[in-house]
């Protein structure tokens, strides 16, 4: 992983409107969090979405699972970093681990995203710039 | 407004996810329900919206508006009336009355949306199908 | 599993701003079916929700996870069948099979349950009546 | 409006997941955004919310506006200037301007909030610190 991947943190803060009546933020949203985690991962990467999809690619969620050891509260920060964890051909999985203001893990993620061409061909190797990016 | 619509309502039920750590379902998602109550009406209108788009038209909103007298809970059950409130060349506005379990109505709404072309030509008169169908 | 529990199948209809850009259902709003499927289980199994919170329970969810086989779009049904997994001293599991229009099930998700006390008092064991809810 | 405020500019950029099948963002999430930039304005007012609360006081929605004259699409910036409009007894105004990466306005709102008392007490006087925030 290159340096500015090893360096890249997405951050945000806990919305109102994700927290439920019992204070916390409810479950979903962690996936929210994390579409935009591994976005802003792809473009530190230096493959922007924008530039795989004008390449003719886009990626899918196959798989995903969440561990929750802590909470978020409304306006809490939300930091996750992200880490790639295997490549394959045809798709690729990465770790998210989810800390607030402290440096304690409150939740972590696992996501296998599966490469397909956005013209409908279905799931086609991961492009090289692409592969080069996660592999760092 | 035909037999059809005017016995028309939108009902559903309150998601735990809606509510916030006030109790009650947080703003926004009466916008939600109010997209659902206006696909719905349309539909026992007559006019579904894959009718319409098959046709090349779609809307889009230009102004809402919502007005609180009491709130929902989770679980409530949501019932909403539709009501045409007005026909343009190519607008229309709808009217949204919600009401819970009890017959007291707590959220009022109204929509204008316009026509459009589904082809990006813009604005476009509402297509007579529709216009018969608001008109009751 | 009861009769009443295994004829049970939660059902909805995809909402239009569930669907992204790529024109299918955004993968977090599986967490907010299997969240009402999971209390619709628990309501057709004899323990309602409310139920649980007047005798001082809630559940917390430490552990869930999802693969996809295929996708919803906008206004397909839901039917999600809720399974029980396993039971503990403080938790549970429930499997889900998410289905559309057709028999093949598109999506599946496993979700761990822990039982806590609503009191702040932290895991609980999972009280009777929802232990021979879910052991039918 | 002190210079604090008045250089208020709430931040954020659009999620995936607020964007639907037209490819822009669903009307119902503006509302969640105007509810950011409320609770980031009066912090740069000097009233934070958590100060609010801690009074006893919070805040309710009883009537909201928008007008849409463009759209957001998927990772654009969103800019919102937020402007008192109007200061009674119990309730208050705030009105809403959205911005994108350009400086045209796309999106008007436009919130009527009335204070009310964290112990059930219903509507109250809107406290001199929020007045005197308001008033700037």
């Amino acid at each position: 992983m290159s340096a500015d991947t090893a360096g890249y943190e997405y951050r945000a803060a806990v919305r109102y409107l994700e927290v439920d009546q019992q204070g916390v933020v409810f479950n979903m949203w962690y996936l929210a969090y994390f579409d935009e985690a591994m976005t802003g991962f792809l473009e530190a990467a230096g493959v922007p979405y924008a530039v795989l999809q004008a390449g003719g690619h886009d990626v899918q969620l196959v798989h995903t699972e969440l561990d929750w050891r802590g909470a978020l509260g409304w306006g809490d920060p939300i930091r996750i970093r992200v880490r790639p964890e295997g490549i394959g051909r045809t798709s690729f999985t990465l770790a998210f681990e989810v800390r607030g203001a402290a440096e304690d893990v409150l939740v972590t993620g696992r996501t296998v995203y599966v490469c397909i061409r956005l013209d409908g061909g279905g799931k086609t190797p991961i492009p090289d710039s692409l592969r080069t990016a996660l592999a760092g």
